[in-house]
């Protein structure tokens, strides 16, 4: 008998004689005449259906247990699907003990219910459909930029630069290490996870015109807010021989714009349940987040937009401080909740490698940050401080100039205009789909206080 | 002008008038009536050659400087190469203090050399060159496996597994914490970096029959050794209702020569420059490499070979020993400098999660590595213990019933015959290009005592 996968069944152009499938069973339905199965594999969100004769039921055969069935592949009846499989033989390879299962058959159990179980939530219709999402949109990032002539780097995950985002780091040691002297030891200095690729694909950049990486970052967050991971993945990508901003905000777009594309054919169900299901107040029509439109308005004038707000906000809108989160909802509900680019930031609260505008008497650096709606800052991005003059007494007043050597010199040695940006790729499928935490949207979340498995 | 890139311009059919190159200065050679540069940008390992009045030299115009020259591209009446840009403006986008800069020009500076410099090391040829084949090799392992119906999964950086491995973890804490109390706070329990996504794809693979994942793993090993680092990345397949290591082997084999195949195709230039200079004892056609022939022995028979050996090693082969690097290269030579696979390993020796082959009376679980020419193990994998009883029976021994109860977990719902396997990816490169040293085949390399950047 021929194995075929529930994907492949469901697709098949003909009836074939005999046929093997496996899965895990998602329903069953026992009548006088007929015993109905529907089996899942995990290739699509759609079960396949299984008649057979009653006589071929047995107690073992629940919810949840695995099974090979074997038979015959027929054209179905039933409107809703093309094929059915006609069981000649039903083999439960596993039993399932539903009394102790966390989840039950035909229920819709709701996010924070399986959440609970991170090593059962897969076999949930919904963590499924999310999972194979996430699968083709991580395949559709690295075909974009591979389409598009950058080469991957995968930049370091143990870093010894602790400059940046100070408060927020995880410190590596080593387990068997007795004394805080030893422990630092193994790699002579102090070590971190890394918060960003940024600088070694600077690096790189030195060497490709086009990079980009994509893997894990980390933040030492006290927080478990719907927004917030302390291990999450993001895209960035940096740019050789770019001047403008423009070019940036044009990369962020395309990457955007070709990831959603591609998770919309290759996984239209599986999009259709979220936006049916979880998503429901979301227009089911995605078309908007194709960027159809979107709105660019420097910090400044976001500044000022805020300031006329018919509004109270907590924090006050003011030149020179950060947007709060408030701010950013209602920027976005202004400019009519589509996407907005924000550009053009105050000298003072960006890191030292942004390229300074030299403006003023409000000084600014040329910087980026995309602002959806429900989620808020999606992108962030900036042309680099290519300049080594302007680099060195930046770093020299922040008193930074010893442990950034390495940088300085990328400066020394042939240094072009560049610049990039990262997209947080949780905060990218949240947005897509439109779900609430972002604890939903990864395999295994970690945060504050927790690390299952 | 229109803005193309080294590799489009050197692959151009037609000549063009008006055409934009940007990139670094491999060579400047200035004769009386001409002058001559070599313009690389990373987008291929060849550069494109510039032809120039010398009027336009400059003082700037140095080796390693970044430029943008416009003008005509032309055919060449070089046989070397197919085009070539007759210069109209050459403008210095970026000098470069020769002095100080560690590559010089046109000389092939030994990889130990340029290991010194990991902020600059990738504007050297054969560091270029295996950035682009590290590129089109992570892209072959996503597509392999997107062809072939499994579905991608970010298995965690940061786990609480803390039972394998036990020496060699990183643990994780919270810069910010004074107190060890503190410390272990952020997520209640010991942290630790992972060691293998094998676990959590395990649960995975109770929803989807074929799953993968591909990131970075640590190992706290205080070695320096040509062979080890402290972070690298790793390639894992899980497969679902399978009950043959032969199934495991296959997809071994397949990935391989898939992968294999798409970086020679992808990237020739790039792999014959290793075959050339890096590994010239190497045969250059890696026909057999591709697996043209393997061979396949048993723990049990190998230990034979050895015992037979005329050699004789530092560890003396006896049954219920691990196979030393000696042993390793031994086994790999007795078979014809194949790829050779070594199957059912000693119960006692391998982890609790291996499937019991009940045999006696030299007790095996059904394991299999793979051992490669040069390199040692490549890959690693085993059938799963998909049985309760055997599973529960082997971490009550152990004493690890408590921390693993997720795990029993899913033998209880649905449990299905599965297995997979692990491949070092920087020990995959070292192998098809024939690199002595792991350090040479990342990015940025971490070991015991250096953390550079």
């Amino acid at each position: 008998a021929v194995r075929l996968r529930v994907r492949e069944a469901l697709g098949a152009r003909e009836p074939a004689d005999a046929v093997r499938v496996q899965g895990w069973v998602r329903s069953v339905r026992s009548q006088k005449e007929v015993l109905f199965l529907h089996i899942n594999d995990g290739s699509s969100l759609e079960n396949l259906q299984v008649v057979a004769d009653p006589s071929l039921e047995k107690r073992d055969l629940t919810f949840g247990s695995a099974v090979e069935v074997q038979g015959k592949l027929v054209k179905s009846p039933h409107k809703m699907q093309n094929m059915e499989l006609q069981a000649e033989t039903i083999h439960v390879v596993g039993p399932c003990d539903i009394w102790s299962f966390p989840l039950k058959m035909k229920e819709r159990h709701p996010l924070e219910y399986v959440r609970q179980f991170p090593h059962l939530r897969c076999r949930n219709n919904t963590l499924g459909s999310l999972l194979r999402i996430r699968s083709e949109a991580t395949a559709g990032i690295h075909s974009f930029f591979q389409d598009n002539g950058y080469v991957h780097i995968h930049t370091p995950i143990i870093t010894s630069n602790d400059c940046e985002g100070a408060g927020e780091l995880f410190q590596i040691e080593v387990s068997w290490a007795k004394e805080s002297a030893e422990k630092t030891h193994f790699f002579n200095v102090p070590a971190f996870l890394t918060v960003s690729g940024q600088l070694h694909l600077e690096v790189m950049a030195g060497a490709f015109t086009h990079v980009f990486t994509f893997g894990p970052t980390f933040r030492a967050e006290n927080s478990q807010s719907r927004r917030h991971l302390a291990e999450f993945y993001m895209v960035e990508a940096e740019l050789s021989f770019t001047e403008s901003l423009q070019d940036i905000m044009q990369v962020m777009e395309d990457l955007f714009k070709t990831v959603t594309s591609t998770v919309l054919s290759k996984c239209p169900r599986d999009v259709e349940l979220f936006h049916k299901y979880i998503a429901p107040a979301q227009k089911s029509d995605i078309t908007h987040k194709l960027f159809s439109s979107s709105c660019r308005i420097s910090y400044s004038e976001a500044v000022e937009i805020l300031k006329q707000a018919p509004q109270t906000f907590v924090f006050k809108p003011e030149w020179g401080c950060d947007l709060q989160t408030e701010h950013e909802k209602y920027l976005v509900k202004h400019c009519g909740e589509v996407p907005v680019f924000v550009v053009n930031y105050p000298y003072d609260l960006k890191p030292f490698y942004m390229r300074d505008n030299e403006d003023g008497p409000q000084h600014t650096v040329a910087a980026v940050d995309l602002l959806v709606p429900g989620v808020g800052e999606l992108c962030g991005g900036s042309l680099r401080e290519e300049r080594l003059p302007f680099l060195e007494s930046r770093l020299q007043r922040l008193g930074l100039t010893d442990a950034y050597q390495w940088y300085l010199d990328l400066r020394k040695f042939g240094s072009v205009p560049h610049g990039g940006f990262g997209m947080g790729f949780e905060r990218y499928l949240q947005y897509i789909l439109g779900v609430d935490n972002i604890k939903d949207v990864i395999p295994f979340p970690r945060f504050s206080h927790s690390c299952l498995l």
